[in-house]
């Protein structure tokens, strides 16, 4: 039997998208002589729909939206996700479902069991967890598909307390259908590897795995569908972060000893191309072409100047100095360069007038009080209400450039640097933001060398570093891995050799700011623990505070 | 048997303050010839602990401090909430528990059967579901002992497979009490008495309801800890919005025919009482004293003011009133007449000087366009500047004055007029807040006349009024409660006789303006779907936008 891999870059609740995508992926299916093509999880809605989920109106037209592609599904069937009214009387009142469409209607419908609800999901929220199981007898296979999460059920901690396709295996199925929306992290994609393997070894059948690709916002869905043979060798894996597509045969599964090529990437290349994914398809699904920002001359606004016009163009991509008395010369003239390096647009525009205009307002409140906190951040605030300016006038999206370690203990103006539509590299650490730079200088010298050679500093007074109030971000960067990625508590982190006033001092850091992290733009999620809304922490609290 | 009901406000992972709370009401009740002292749910580690949970730090802690709870429990047992290791090795790796401790130990735990997991809740995310019930025999009573949710799979269309209380049941038990955190909105008290004297009619036996009292962050518990009687009548009901202490005797509930009194409060007085207590609390568990907020002369930043200066005392609330060229005479003179009958101090700040300096230094980029939303943006981001810096100059937390209808539709200024540390009306409708004004007024003149009379106004440009961008808020306030409030999609809407058109153009505003909600401080929580960690949407969608 011929079957069609699809993997689409869905829009959330654009319908007629959606549809239309998939109306045009099932002709190239069936043009190409395929007897099934096979869609991702939630493709109708597009992933995660979050709580539009709660409307019928919305239910509905996911309904009609099936209905259109059943209708469409003559001489082929189709495999498609989407949300169903649980109409059992008990439990929440939808179940997330595979349908299997043919001969212009829904034949069969199987119904996730397995609901994530950690970190970034939430589907217990919506869904009623499914409980019944039956393979999909068609043509010359006997089709076991589950949804996603269903097939994560493995390794030696069970999050769930039993596996759907123990179930189907007792239906004696020929072959595994998983159809998933499994988004990004650095680390993702050989975790998933080692989960469809673990299933093939378990049920010694070929397995075909559809994903979604492309941005939702924060979350980035990087495809890597993929074939396995009933030997668990890999046959083929489609792109990663663009769509694709892929007709394999399911009879020549069956005896394997094949090898195709997984994605060679390296870590900090996956997280490049996961970001300028991010950009792009942030701006294209709100209908925005050109963005702004703010250079400073230091390394994260000059990687996210790169990152946007790799993924907008550099003709849409518009870099705005703004300088103060506190801004060194090479500030100015390294972003000047770097702007040329890459053919972007720059400006520069003095933020002393305003900022002697607000401290001349509030002089007769503030008297003589030192120059302090309040004058630094009125100086990252001025920049912000230009930039926004500039935003609001020319319809520009401000992105963001704060990076993970910054936004983790708070260091950044609320109101002022932290402003955006978007952070591009929020998720990513001040060390790895070094690394995405000399990834970016591999071939030749986009990023001036002195802006990676000199001392991190936000330049709001005289003769300021980053490491007069910070640690140094190796340091810095490996207690906050342990602590957000890997949850460990500060004995634990003493433990692994950290000082522990050090680690202390760290760790309330974060957990004080989490007020600030609160209002931030959303965050390209590159880490299997962003900022977030995969990671909610109370604000009021004395946890390690 | 005497018990006691303790109704506390905890404070999230502050394990020193809630032990320290415990013990001394667990005292009080001994003092007092309990044989039972009862506390809410996760009362040991305040609730909602959010990701916390995911720290075996954080749970090893709360282990620690049942410990010291436990070895106080002589001559008097308690009943707490804390969560707890699940050592069964399948499953998620917490239970939420109710825990009996008696003679220095803990003697009995029960697990949450039925956890919540919408709106605000999230606690399938981190807890696995209790499958097993067990009576506690304790001095002359079979104690049926449930957490919250557990109750409530009642009704005609019961959202779980099955409810906890009827396998209890089976146990012949003599006695229900069940353990809550349960927060407040507007209508949640009628709620929670219907659901009590369900069970109690279901089971036909006297049930004892503590709840949490108190704010956390965004979250006011209300209290309103319950007794009811075998026949369903209500013996005694807390205190609304405080500590509070009851102790009674089991024996004199089984007859019945009391007659409690419930609290009579209107719904605007409620919602008045818990922004006050939302206030107070969220000042108090971060250790502030002094808000500071801009008084515009409109009824949203009044209300706010006099809510402030109820919540902290009048000598710790600030009014800024920032004018520009556009405010008018009687905005200055109403909101000095304001803040004199209360008592706050207030400064009067011309923003004229920074918001020409920022126009100027746009001006060779701006060249001769016309003045429009960026110009009128860059005041309410002028402002934002001026209280921003006088919050970090004084130590004082800016007051965020916007309201539910504003946000709703985008018509505020990010970076604007929408920062703050809190949200104190966010979740209340403009008609609402007229009310609340009504409200305050109904002894004496507190809020003037003029404030509340005058048509509403942003006055960033000339003669500009609220109704020439919005319908009239009668209107809008409707068709967002049927939206926000009640998931009804346009077609349901229109049906209901409201103008097609404008439904559309409602609905979309709400839709697109996500991304500025996204950015907003923490909006404290009065009806039942706030915008916050209650309603997640996303931000780059389609869905009627």
């Amino acid at each position: 039997m011929k079957i069609a891999l699809c993997q689409i870059n869905y829009h959330i609740g654009n319908f007629e998208h959606n549809v239309a995508q998939i109306i045009m992926y099932l002709n190239k299916a069936r043009d190409n002589g395929a007897d099934l093509a096979v869609f991702a999880e939630l493709a109708i809605s597009g992933y995660p729909p979050r709580d539009f989920l709660d409307f019928n109106d919305f239910i509905n037209r996911c309904n009609r939206a099936v209905e259109l592609i059943a209708a469409e599904c003559k001489g082929i069937a189709a495999i498609v996700g989407a949300p169903v009214y649980n109409n059992t009387g008990k439990g929440k009142r939808l179940f997330n479902a595979a349908l299997f469409l043919h001969d212009g209607k829904v034949e069969h419908v199987e119904h996730k069991a397995l609901l994530p609800n950690y970190d970034i999901f939430d589907e217990y929220r919506y869904f009623e967890p499914g409980r019944d199981f039956h393979v999909i007898d068609y043509k010359q296979e006997r089709i076991a598909l589950t949804i996603c999460e269903d097939l994560w059920n493995v390794g030696t901690d069970p999050l769930y307390t039993f596996s759907p396709m123990e179930k189907l295996e007792l239906q004696c199925p020929t072959l595994m259908i998983n159809i998933a929306a499994s988004p990004f992290n650095a680390s993702q994609s050989a975790a998933r590897h080692a989960v469809l393997k673990e299933n093939v070894a378990l049920f010694k059948l070929p397995l075909l795995y559809v994903n979604h690709v492309g941005a939702q916002t924060e979350l980035l869905f990087d495809g890597g569908s993929s074939v396995l043979a009933a030997d668990g060798s890999l046959v083929a894996e489609l792109a990663y972060f663009e769509e694709d597509f892929l007709l394999v045969d399911s009879e020549s599964l069956k005896c394997g000893g094949f090898s195709g090529n997984s994605t060679d990437s390296s870590r900090i290349q996956l997280i490049h191309d996961a970001l300028v994914m991010g950009i792009r398809n942030y701006f294209a699904k709100l209908g925005f072409q050109k963005a702004v920002l703010g250079l400073s001359g230091g390394i994260d606004s000059a990687v996210v100047l790169v990152l946007a016009a790799r993924a907008l163009g550099p003709e849409n991509v518009w870099g705005v100095l703004l300088p103060s008395r506190f801004s060194t010369g090479h500030s100015v003239s390294d972003a000047i360069e770097l702007s040329e390096n890459l053919g972007t647009r720059h400006d520069v525009i003095s933020i002393e007038e305003p900022f002697s205009a607000i401290q001349n307002t509030l002089a007769p409140l503030f008297e003589n009080l030192p120059f302090g906190l309040a004058e630094e951040n009125m100086q990252a605030r001025a920049r912000a209400v230009i930039l926004m300016a500039l935003s609001n006038k020319f319809g520009h999206i401000l992105l963001n450039t704060s990076n993970k370690s910054e936004a983790a203990v708070g260091y950044g103006t609320l109101y002022g640097d932290m402003c955006g539509g978007l952070s591009v590299i929020g998720d990513v650490y001040k060390t790895d933001v070094f690394a995405l730079a000399h990834y970016i200088n591999k071939d030749r010298v986009v990023i001036p060398e002195n802006i990676i050679s000199k001392p991190p500093s936000a330049e709001l007074r005289p003769d300021q570093k980053d490491s007069d109030s910070l640690p140094e971000y190796d340091i810095l960067d490996e207690v906050l891995f342990h602590y957000i990625e890997e949850f460990k508590g500060p004995d634990e982190i003493v433990a692994m050799g950290f000082d522990k006033a050090l680690v202390s001092r760290i760790l309330r850091l974060v957990n004080l700011n989490e007020y600030k992290r609160h209002q931030t733009p959303p965050i390209l999620r590159v880490s299997a623990k962003a900022f977030g809304m995969g990671r909610r922490m109370p604000i009021v609290a004395k946890y390690l505070g």
